[in-house]
C-alpha cells in the first residue's frame, strides 16, 4: 500500500503444488515459492544478502507461530507474526528469549492500535490531560459464531475452535487479547488481577466463545472487558473508553476515524483523522484528508510500515524514528498470552479475583 | 401531560411555611398545602371521598420513602414512589405486606422502561423472534459525582453519597437499580447469581460511586451491568443490548425513540417511535407523530399516565386494559432492594458468585 | 407542562355537542364549553376578569385562522396561533394591523425555534462568533404523502392538500414555512430574493408536495431551503446547516438536544441540552439534567411557557425579561405568508430570481 | 492493493532530475523513469509488447489531461484518467473519439462510485424495489477553501482556483462533478436541464468556490446539488439521497461501509459492506469481513481493480465479467464536462431552466 514492502518469496501451503500455485497468482518467481516454511527459511538464508527476503510474515494458525517464528529470526529475518504470540505461555516465553537474542525486529499483529486514532488517543491519555485514569470499559462484540459453524465446512471456525490449534481459549484468545492489548495501549497502565465470567454458549464448541472480565489495573483503576462471538448482528465492532478526573476519550471501530474527547463541564469534541490539529504520531499514520475514510487494512498497513521502516532503518544502518518504532511487539504478545492464561483460569475459579503477576 | 392528572394538594416541605409558598406558586388551594405528610393524608383522609387525593406522588430521599408510604396506603390513597423503593430490603418486605392488603396501586418510577421504544423492545424479545437470550448488556454511565461535590453546597449529591439517607448503596442504589431493572424488564429474565466489582472512586465519598457486575439469568443467559457516576464527561446514557440465538436488540437513552433491532443475517432494522407498525403497548406509549421526539418527561408521564389510568378504571368499578397495567410495581420494588443488597454484598464479599435467591 | 397555564375553556367543535363531548373529557365545567369560537370570545369577554380566559389558542386550518385571531384580539384576549399566520398576505397585513392596536401578545407556533438547542445556534450565531455568515442549508424532509391520501379519509392529509383550507401553497405552507422561519432566526438574517422549483409529485394532488428554493440573503449569503412531503422513508427531520468565515453550526429534529459546532481548524464540539455551558437564553428553555432528552413537546411547551410568562408579566403590570419575548410572533407570521407567496409565484415563473422586497 | 497491478515506470515531473529522483524512492528501474510523458509513451511503446506498460495513469491538472490521454492511447496503452475528463468540452469530445478509435479501456476516476455501498445503492435502485424514483439530493461540502489560501504556497489550491489550469469552473469542477456523477450513477437517471446559483464566496478567488443547483431528470424526477468548498468545519461528506415511490437510499462517505434503505411504512434497514447479503456487484467490491471498515482509498483501488481486470482479460484474449466492467469511463467524462458547461452558463444567466441536451 505505501511501496515500502514487496512480496519476494513465500511458503502459502505445506502441499508444495497448492503453494506453487498461489505463488503464481502473485507473479513471484517460481523458485521463491516453497513447499514448506522450513524450506524457505534454509534456501532463503542461502541467498546472497542484498537478494533474500527481509523479514517473514507468519499467518498461520495458533500452533504454527512458535516453531516458524523461532526458524526465521533463528536464521536472521525479522518477522511479523499474527496475534495471539503463541500456542502457550510457555512458548512465549521462549520465543522472547529468541527475539531478544537475534536483535531483529517482531511485530505482533494487533490491528486496532495502527489507526491513527487510536494512536491519537494514547497520546492524550498519556498526555495527562485527563487526570489520573478511573475507568476503561473495553468491548469486542462479534456474532458470527452464534450458530455452530464448525460442524459446516468453515475453516476460519473451524480451526478457531478447535484446542489443538487454538490453545486453551477460543473467543478469548482471539478477540479477547485484542481488546485487552488495546486497553493496555491506549491507558499506559498494566492489568494487575482481574475476575472472569467464560461461557461457551453454543453446544458442541470446545472453547469458550463468550466471556466478561473485571480488571484491576496497577494505578488502582479498574475495568471491565467484554468479548463475545455469540452477540448474534454484531460485526467487529471493538471499542474503547477511557477516564480520567477531568475526561476521557471513546473510539471505536465502526467509526475507525473518530475520536470523541469528552469534559466534564465542557462540550465533548469530535477528533478526526487526516487533520491538522492531530498529534505527530497519529498524523504519521494517516494518508488521505480529513473526510476521506481510512480503514481497517490501512490501520494494518501502519504496524507493517512502521516495521518496514524500522527494518530498513537497521539496514541503512541508522536509527529508527520514535513514531516507527510504535507498532506491537513481543512484550505485547507476552501481555497476551498472560491474559489467556489468568482469564481462563478463573473462568473455572470459585476465587473471585486472580492476581496478573508473573 | 395528559389532562388525566390534576394537582390538588401537597406537602412540599417539613417547614410549614416554605411548604405553603411552595403550593402558592403551584397554585394549589392554601387549605390543602400541608406542613408534613402525616398532616396530609390525615386531612385529606377525612375529606369526601369524591373531593379527597385520589393518590400521592412520593419523591423525598430513600430513608423517607417507607413511611409515608405506608401511611398513604393505610389511609386508602394509592400510591407513586421514587426508586429505590426503601432503605433497605426488609422495609421493603414489609411494605410488600401492605400493598398487598391495600388493594391499592403502586408504581415505582422505573422512568426508563416508560419508554415507548424500551416497551417496544420487550415485546419483541418476548416474542420469541430472537430464540432463546443469550446475552445481556446494560450500562449507566454518568459523570457528575467526579469531583466531591457533596462537600459543596449540593443537596442532590449530598444525599445520595449520604448512607443515613441514601442507604448501603450510592450508586448501585441510584442508577445500578434503573439499569438492574431495565434488564429483567426487557428481557423477561430473572437474575439467579452476581459478581460485583464496587468502588469508591472519589476520595473521602461514603457510598460506592462505581461498580461492575457479572450477572447470570435464569434461563442460563449471562450479562454484564455497568453503572458509575465518575466517568466524566459521560450525561445520562443507559443503554441496553441483548442479544439472543438470531439477533438481539439495542436501545439507548441518548437516542430514545429509536430500537436497533438486529439480525444474525439481514440487515439491522431501525424501529422508531410514532410509526405505524410498533406493538400496541409501544403505540400507546407514544404521543407524538415520528421524527417528532419524545423524551424524559413523556418516559416518565407514561408511567404516570397508565397508573392513572388504572386508578380512574378502578374508581369507575372498570377493568384496566392490560397496557394500562405496563407501569413498574412493588415485584421491581423488591427486586431492586435485592439488588442493591447482593450486589453490595458481593463486592465485599471474595466469593466469586452471590446467589440472587432471596 | 409547567404549571404556568391552565385550560379553563374551549371550542372544540363547530357542533355543540362534540364541541361539549371535547370538554368534558378535559373536566371543563359544561357552562365554559361552546359551540363556537364567537360565542366563547363574548361570553368569556362578559365575564369578570379575572375570571375569564387570559389568552386563546387557535389551532384550526389556515382557513380559519384569521377571523378568530382577530376576534380574540378585538376582546382584549392574547393569541397563539397555529402557522401559516394566515390564508393570504393580505390577512396576514391586516391581522398585523389588529395585534400592533391591541396592545396583547401575539405568539405563532413555530415549534422548532422552542428547541434550547436551536436558540443556542442564534445565540452563537449572533455573537459573531463565526465571522460573516455564508452559508445556510435548511431542509424539512417528510415522506407521509407519498402516496395520494386525500382520497382517502385522512383528515390531517384533505386540510393540507385543499387549497380551498391550505391556501396556495402546500408543502411550502406547511412546512417550507418552517424552514424558512428557522433559517432567518438562527441566522439573524433576511431573505431577500428566491428562486424555487415547486412540484406536485403524487398525481391527483391540487398543491404543491415537493419543493426546492436558492435563497439570497441581506448580509450577501446563499442559503438552499428543502421542503418535501414525498421523500418515503422520512419522518420530520427538519436540519439546519449555517456556515460563517471560521466555522459554523448544524442542529437537527431527530437529535434535537445536540448541536453541533464545527470549526475550520479545530474539532467540531457537541453542544448539548441541559449542560452548565449554555447561554442564558438556551438555559432557561431546558427542563432536564443533560443527557435526559427533552423533545417536540417540550419545544412547543417553550413557546407556550414565555408566552405565558410574557401575559403574566403584563396582568401583574410587570416587565417580561428578554428571553421570556423569545417566541415568534407576528413580524414571523408575516415574513412566512411573504416566503409562501413568492415561492409560489417563483415555482410558475421563468426569470430566475424574484424579489422578497415588500 | 490487490496485488493486480505493478508500478513499472513513470514521469513523475517535468523536471527530469526530480522525477529520476521521484522514481528512486519508489524503487523504480532507472531507466524506465522518464522526464516527460511524451518520452515515455514513445520510449515505453518501443520495449517488446510483454515488457511495455500496459496502461498508464495520468494525476496531473485538468488542462494536462488531454495531450496525455490521447497520446497514451494512439501508442496502444489504455488509459486512467482524473476527473474532470479534461479542459473543456471541446477537448473531451475529442478524446471521446480517440478512445473510440482506439479499442482501449478508459477510466474516469471518480472515486466514490468505486464503494461497495454505492454500488450496492445503484443495485437496489435500478432493480425497481422503491418504484419510480422522484428525487435526489445529493451534495458535497467542503471547508477548505474558506481562506485565501492561493495566496500562500498551498499548489492544490493554486491550480484548483486557477481558471488556466482548472477550465472554467472551480468547486464545480472539482467536487461538483463527483456530486453528479453520483447522482446519475446511483439513480440511473440522466439531467435534462438545470438551474444553479454559482458563487465567489471568497474575496480575490477567480473561480467559483460554492454553488447550488436544482435539477430535473429524464423521467420527470428532481434534485438538487449542493457543493460548497467554503462551508468551514466540513471535510469531504459527499452524500446522496434518492427517493422514489415506497422508499429510497442514503449513503454518505463519512460511513461508507453502511448503506440506509428506507421505506414509507417499515423501518429502516442498515445495509453494511462485507456482509453475506450484498448483491453480487458490491460483494465483489468488499475485501474485508463486515465491520472491519473500507475506506478511501479501497474505493479508489476498487475502480483500478476492476480496470485492471478488465485490461489483463483483453491481454488474455477474454471477455471481462460483467462487474469488472463497472468503472466510470469516457460517457462519465463527457456528461461531467457538459454538467460544467452548462452550470456555469446557468450561474451567469436570469433564465430559469437550462437544458442539458447535447
Amino acid at each position: 500500500m505505501d511501496s515500502e514492502i514487496e512480496l519476494v518469496c513465500g511458503a502459502f501451503s505445506s502441499d508444495a503444488e497448492k503453494s506453487a500455485q498461489a505463488g503464481k497468482e502473485l507473479h513471484l518467481l517460481p523458485e521463491r515459492v516453497y513447499g514448506s516454511y522450513k524450506e524457505m527459511m534454509r534456501r532463503e538464508a542461502e541467498l546472497p544478502v542484498d537478494e533474500r527476503m527481509d523479514f517473514v510474515s507468519i499467518v498461520t494458525p495458533n500452533h504454527l507461530h512458535f516453531a516458524p517464528a523461532k526458524l526465521a529470526l533463528e536464521n536472521g529475518f525479522h518477522v511479523v507474526l499474527d496475534k495471539p504470540m503463541t500456542f502457550d505461555l510457555n512458548e512465549a516465553k521462549e520465543l522472547e528469549a529468541v527475539i531478544e537474542q537475534s536483535g531483529k525486529y517482531f511485530c505482533l499483529t494487533h490491528t486496532y492500535t495502527g489507526y491513527p486514532m487510536v494512536k491519537e488517543a494514547r497520546q492524550q491519555v498519556l498526555s495527562g490531560k485527563f487526570g489520573t485514569i478511573r475507568k476503561i470499559y473495553v468491548e469486542y462484540p462479534q456474532g458470527w459464531l452464534s450458530n455452530f459453524l464448525e460442524s459446516n465446512d468453515n475453516k476460519q471456525a473451524a480451526w478457531r475452535t478447535d484446542p489443538t490449534k487454538s490453545g486453551i481459549a477460543g473467543a478469548m484468545g482471539d478477540i479477547g487479547t485484542h481488546a485487552f492489548n488495546l486497553a493496555e495501549y491506549v491507558s499506559g497502565l498494566k492489568t494487575t488481577k482481574l475476575c472472569a465470567d467464560i461461557n461457551i454458549v453454543v453446544e458442541g464448541r470446545k472453547l469458550d466463545d463468550d466471556g466478561a472480565v473485571l480488571l484491576k489495573y496497577n494505578n488502582g483503576a479498574s475495568g471491565v472487558l467484554l468479548a463475545t462471538q455469540v452477540a448474534a448482528g454484531e460485526e467487529n465492532n471493538i471499542k474503547i473508553r477511557v477516564y480520567g478526573e477531568k475526561g476521557g476519550i471513546e473510539w471505536k471501530q465502526e467509526d475507525p476515524n473518530t475520536l470523541l474527547v469528552k469534559w466534564l463541564d465542557k462540550p465533548t469534541e469530535v477528533w478526526r483523522a487526516g487533520t491538522g490539529y492531530l498529534s505527530s504520531v497519529a498524523a504519521h499514520n494517516c494518508r488521505t484528508p480529513a473526510g476521506h475514510p481510512e480503514g481497517y487494512l490501512e490501520a494494518f498497513a501502519n504496524h507493517y510500515r512502521n516495521f518496514a521502516l524500522c527494518v530498513q532503518a537497521q539496514l541503512a544502518g541508522e536509527k529508527p524514528k520514535a513514531e516507527w518504532l510504535d507498532f506491537p511487539g513481543y512484550e505485547d504478545g507476552l501481555r497476551g498470552m498472560l491474559f489467556i492464561e489468568k482469564v481462563i483460569e478463573s473462568g473455572k475459579s470459585d476465587a473471585k479475583w486472580i492476581s496478573m503477576e508473573v
